[in-house]
């Protein structure tokens, strides 16, 4: 019985929908009453986000039973109990996200729609004729696209378990688009080298082709390195979370402030962060493409939240939801998608440090020089409902030379826990190659819903830095005011 | 034995591959060599085809074996065996499909990219700049996106077997994309009204938002048209293929020909089809946009033809693979699309001539008024291994007074069979209302290819009355020349 309500869905109180939804329709609203506010879209955006968030809140454990009857489910390896778990409900969250992306076009657009209107008014008086911004709804379709085929292969993995080889270059395809819409806008291709490295590189780096290929990998990268940090409950949304968090606070420095304000940084050769300030004009400083950028990031950012916000109430320890790929590949992307489309890249790839940790130290197991086991999470200890570190063991072959430097050295920095060979004094087994693994072993072995906790700690550290860096250190080897 | 060989792959020669191959390459690559032909991405588009034709024929049953153990499988129910035939390999059709226009899309802007590139040097030297064109590429993105949103939500209905009503509303957010698109090109809402009917309209009817509802509901009737019309083995592949030659024909029609001629038609009233001419200009005489659009659709419609060719050779009886509905509706929304896209939606809809009429003699059952059993295919005798009209029968509620009216009217016509009961006299049962069982009814009963071949004559009969229509009649109710 205890069991059973283990795995029940969790329960909604109706007050929270019936609280919301109205606000979110007068959001939606509000752009289309005199009179217009400044930014018209981004109303609808926040209008959209709340009902994304209401929809995977209320969509994911109605669509449950689906998933298990369509035989996608699973059981939680971390747990006494077997009962089968829907898995895959990321389908849910991303179909959610996609459509509302796709109801708002013509709110991103209404202004142009408005003016365009007039204008073809005007076009018949003879006066100047505003073209529609063609450009910027390709960039619009074509981070949806991205998005939509993210989710299509995310959903395929779940189905088909596809090896990780033959979908390596999938996102590849995906960013095809992302990268000829790049071009078409004529998008920089060098990049400002730090004073430092001048004397080697000159001020400016041509990168040209090899900036298409960076973009691409850049999508690579966010799809899988959320993917390969999962295994526990609520690990997958709750670091798309703080990412999304983090990208949205940066996009709001961007913008038209009715009031300036300075934020001082623990650093006495910056002068802190000025936001707004004499013309009210954000970190842009008056640049409308810089407006306009960071208000893109965040209309695809703003409703992502939603959706994730909604998905972790039912995917919290003890989860009653799996996300399955399909999540991981969407947010993965919706992050490359602004990076790339909204030209901050660098600053995303800040946001990732965690990511970019797990990653580098997953490397000898994902290349084959330390064996990589089927499931990298870590083990559960039922009787003491502990979770401790799990270990890749050196079985059929003996570790090479390069194996055991590599596993010395992070021995040596405590990121792994040996065992030897009484006999040969060999490696015998090592502790996975995980950034949850390492925090177990520092740690001490803890409880599942506690190392998720401090997992979102680290996240939001990594957030701290990147601000730091990004608005302090850069400062320093950079010169002028770089965004 | 002679079961387990009749659902193992059909054998595929290995010269096909080493003699197409080339080909194929070669056609990417022609483009690409100096001197450049006229049209160098309709090179491609070929290239791209042939590849999409091999990639259907070797994956689909490469990939057999995985839908099977994915749990996507069925059994043939007009057979007398009962082995479980891979399902929805549809989503492998337009995988290839979608993945080939992507990678078609730099050439289809390869001419853009290179006076673009040229122009950016030109801009330096402060001589005109030409623009990318944005809108072409909004319109390009646009339509994959769609593409791919009628391929996720035809193999959601695959895994989840999704209630109609629920399905019924997304092929119109999938059109959201194209009519925005549709709005942002200033696309004429306007009809023109034939000469018959301008007493009552004037000579144009200002459609304004109708006219954006009615290309919302041609994709949605474009996707479920083809649904509809399915059960035999090769009957929703081959439906694809003619439609899909009838438009590349037509399309081909505006292309600037070299050479002149002229398609003299049965009819005295007009002079025929005068194709080319004094200016090699095709029907377009010498339109640029009208040239432009029927090369949009050819893009898209050669690769099309390629992954159906290359997929029919699985299906045609006895079937070695099941399309799913994730075929039926990425056809009907490349129809769609083209349709909307390169301005031709009326001709299109000649084009689905036995489509239309099947779907209007399904509405009594589709709208609840005769009962609809969930499969309405013939019946097999697995005797004679012959199919007959299936029956729907009235059995808890008797015929309401408008049922027995249309369906006296139907058999009075000669397109269904009824029988009465014995002591009432009302109507006991009907056949199915489908276009395939009238085939049946009218024709005795048949072997299951003898069938599939006679929709396919049908339809070509279809497409034949349709460039009648479209080229012959028009000239009669509109003046000038239409396009």
């Amino acid at each position: 019985m205890a069991q059973d309500s283990a795995v029940r869905p969790r329960a909604l109180p109706r007050v929270l929908f019936v609280a919301l939804a109205p606000i979110a329709a007068w959001f939606l609203l509000r752009p289309l009453l005199e009179p217009a506010p400044s930014v018209p879209a981004l109303y609808a955006a926040v209008g959209f986000s709340i009902f994304a968030f209401l929809g995977s809140l209320y969509l994911v454990p109605a669509l449950g039973p689906t998933f298990i009857r369509a035989n996608l489910r699973g059981r939680d390896l971390l747990k006494t109990y077997d009962d089968p778990i829907p898995e895959s409900l990321g389908l849910v969250c991303a179909s959610i996200y996609i459509v509302c992306l796709i109801l708002f076009t013509p709110y991103a657009f209404s202004e142009s729609i408005k003016t365009y209107d007039e204008s073809s008014m005007r076009g018949r008086e003879g006066l100047v004729v505003d073209e529609f911004p063609h450009h910027q709804l390709a960039i619009y379709l074509s981070s949806i696209l991205s998005l939509l085929m993210a989710t299509m292969l995310g959903f395929l993995d779940d189905v088909f378990d596809i090896r990780w080889r033959h979908k390596l270059p999938i996102p590849i395809i995906a960013s095809i688009p992302l990268l000829i819409v790049y071009y078409s806008e004529r998008g920089s291709t060098d990049i400002v080298v730090p004073i430092p490295l001048r004397w080697i590189f000159g001020t400016l780096l041509h990168l040209g082709p090899l900036y298409y290929l960076y973009m691409s990998l850049l999508s690579t990268f966010c799809t899988n390195s959320i993917n390969i940090l999962a295994g526990i409950n609520g690990s997958e949304v709750s670091q798309a979370i703080v990412i999304a968090v983090s990208v949205i606070l940066n996009d709001l420095l961007f913008l038209p402030w009715p009031v300036g304000f300075r934020i001082p940084l623990p650093l006495h050769v910056t002068d802190g962060l000025k936001v707004g300030g004499a013309w009210s004009a954000g970190m842009a400083y008056g640049s409308r493409v810089l407006v306009e950028r960071h208000l893109l990031s965040l209309y695809f950012m703003l409703p992502l939240l939603g959706v994730c916000l909604g998905f972790l109430y039912h995917n919290w320890y003890p989860a009653r939801a799996f996300p399955g790929d399909t999540l991981c590949y969407v947010t993965g992307m919706a992050f490359a998608v602004v990076g790339i489309q909204a030209h901050y890249s660098k600053t995303l790839l800040l946001f990732f440090l965690p990511q970019i940790f797990n990653f580098v130290l997953s490397c000898p197991q994902l290349f084959g020089l330390v064996p990589c086991p089927r499931h990298r999470v870590p083990r559960f200890d039922s009787e003491i409902h502990l979770l401790h570190p799990s270990r890749a063991e050196f079985k059929e072959k003996r570790p090479s030379a390069l194996s055991s430097a590599i596993l010395r050295v992070l021995a040596a920095l405590g990121l792994v826990e040996l065992a030897f060979d009484e006999q040969t004094g060999a490696i015998a087994s090592t502790t996975n190659l995980t950034i949850l693994n390492v925090f177990l072993l520092r740690l001490g072995p803890m409880r599942e819903d506690s190392l998720t906790r401090v997992l979102i700690s680290t996240q939001v550290c990594g957030s701290l830095v990147a601000f730091f860096v990004r608005y302090g250190l850069a400062g320093l080897v950079y010169d002028g005011n770089r965004r």
